[in-house]
């Protein structure tokens, strides 16, 4: 069975909606659920789940609005920390948190390491576009980027895309404010330069709209700053779209009845673009599996995200990243 | 009657669709269209409208893929340079264009002049969010920001906020990858602090999906890249939501006139992000108004963005704008 360290202290609505969502999986991990045993204790026993969950010891947290870095350098005992430590040594094959995205970055690149050719990991999505999946990255982990890093995510992107998508030679793209060459501000300007050089295939700029549209490009490479405010305003228009499907539903008997047949077909819009599939993603570029998701998560969002590190973990992605970075990047240099 | 200069060679589909859509909205405007007359009188001609337009001569374009400011420079006798020199001589009240935003951005600085406090136009929109209407800028001019360059889209913003939306003291937020305070790269640390100094009232930082929701901010003040980014994002997230929509008509007889009740909801919430919507926007602290749009707008959107100029001259809003920013900025400085 695959273990799953989960953060019971990170997130706006921890612990609580943290335990609920660790008790809608408990059937298909054995999570190794870290926290403080026995505050845990006490939720499930007001949840009549005794003793469900095991609880591994941790009692600090790196808040939200905490310097992540400093956070975690400081607090020896923060849940994220002792999570990406069960993962190191072997008592874990997964993290998941809810918490501050720069505390899970922070603890898993300080605890875990990085892979090759990643000097900053960047936060991987899988778009469910209405033309098919595409991997966007950054979404959020690094928000001061340089055309190095940009490469490297280039690289990294490319490498999940072909192990979770499977797909032989992704379509790379970077993303602009125009989809003419040289579009961009000088960050992508060079950026292009560098991940043209790369062993990646790069189709060129893409916009904005091939995000949610898709079929342009099979990976979306943009800064963590520039990928939070897209994913963002995309779950702000879901937002809108699942009130006007509520409004369809309440606002009357007869409008219910004539909304259910356009109910899947909303329902699949909707859902594309929501924070519980829009807001979480995978670290990409460190040496294990984290999973991070929005500090509001839902305890159903929660569930989801234990889902994508399972399956992460049973798929062995992590050593099928590296293995497909070393393709792409070339034999490693023997030492002299 | 209110004269719009129309560029009429300016984007993907011109000249035509530019014509069709300075035809819809002919009875509302005076337009002194800019172009070359004998090929604007062939389209007239074809569409059985012969003399309709009134049109000024002019025979080059600054295309997309053209470095604009060097384009403008070069072609005294670009569609763009002639519209703005029609205005700043009287004989035009504004300038629409659906060419290149950058071109329009050279064109009007060098022909119009800025206004006062401005040392780089900011491309303003009014979104009509979920929770009322909101003021973003800058949605796609100018591409490297500065610190001090987000703080006069901020003096900027409010002042168009409080002539077009009436109201007297608009909330301004900073769009950030998080609503804590400190979130942000360096350039929106930077310019948090320009802003807090400045007579708005920053409210902090706002977020992604608060642009398409609404209600936290009345102006949203971000770089061009970012804006572009995410302007374009949800046009994607429209279009699907269009696709919905109209599948949920097209599929057979009975879901069409099952979705017939529902039609004005989903149409509501489609209209908000359609580009037709979104894609244009004023120029915000040249000393004119200029219109852009999409390069590829419909005759439709061509129609609306000249409803746009026409509204906008009737108001006096640049009059207006400039005696809100010195308002806000305070009293001119006195020669010594």
């Amino acid at each position: 069975m695959t273990r799953v360290a989960l953060d019971l202290l990170g997130g706006d609505r921890a612990p609580e909606q943290v335990v609920d969502g660790a008790l809608l999986s408990a059937d298909e991990q054995g999570g190794v659920d870290v926290g403080p045993p026995e505050l845990a204790e006490r939720l499930l026993v007001e949840r009549g789940a005794p003793g469900r969950l095991e609880v591994v010891a941790a009692s600090q947290v790196v808040a939200m609005q905490e310097d992540p870095s400093r956070g975690v350098r400081a607090k020896r005992d923060a849940t994220i920390r002792v999570a990406c430590r069960l993962v190191r040594d072997g008592a874990a094959d997964a993290v998941v948190s809810v918490g501050s995205t720069g505390a899970a970055l922070a603890a898993a690149v300080s605890t875990l390491g990085r892979l090759r050719a990643m000097s900053r990991p960047a936060l991987g999505l899988v778009v469910p576009a209405q033309a098919g999946p595409l991997v966007l990255l950054d979404a959020g982990a690094t928000v001061e980027a340089t055309p190095e890093l940009l490469g490297q995510f280039a690289l990294v992107g490319a490498a999940f895309a072909s192990v979770r998508l499977g797909l032989p030679r992704p379509r790379v793209g970077l993303l602009t404010n125009g989809p003419q060459p040289g579009k961009g501000d000088q960050l992508r300007k060079d950026a292009f330069a560098v991940a043209s050089a790369l062993p990646v295939d790069v189709i060129g700029n893409v916009e904005g709209c091939d995000v949610p549209v898709g079929g342009r490009a099979d990976v979306v490479v943009t800064d963590g700053f520039t990928g939070n405010v897209l994913v963002k305003g995309l779950e702000g228009a879901a937002a809108m779209l699942s009130d006007v499907r509520r409004e369809a539903l309440l606002a009357s008997p007869e409008r219910r009845a004539a909304a259910t047949p356009l109910l899947p077909a909303l329902s699949a819009a909707t859902a594309r673009l929501q924070p519980d599939v829009l807001g979480g993603g995978m670290l990409l570029g460190v040496n294990g599996v984290v999973v991070v998701g929005h500090g509001g998560s839902s305890p159903r969002a929660v569930a989801a995200r234990i889902g994508v590190a399972v399956r992460a973990a049973r798929e062995r992605l992590v050593s099928r990243l590296a293995a497909a970075l070393d393709e792409l990047a070339g034999p490693r240099p023997v030492a002299p």
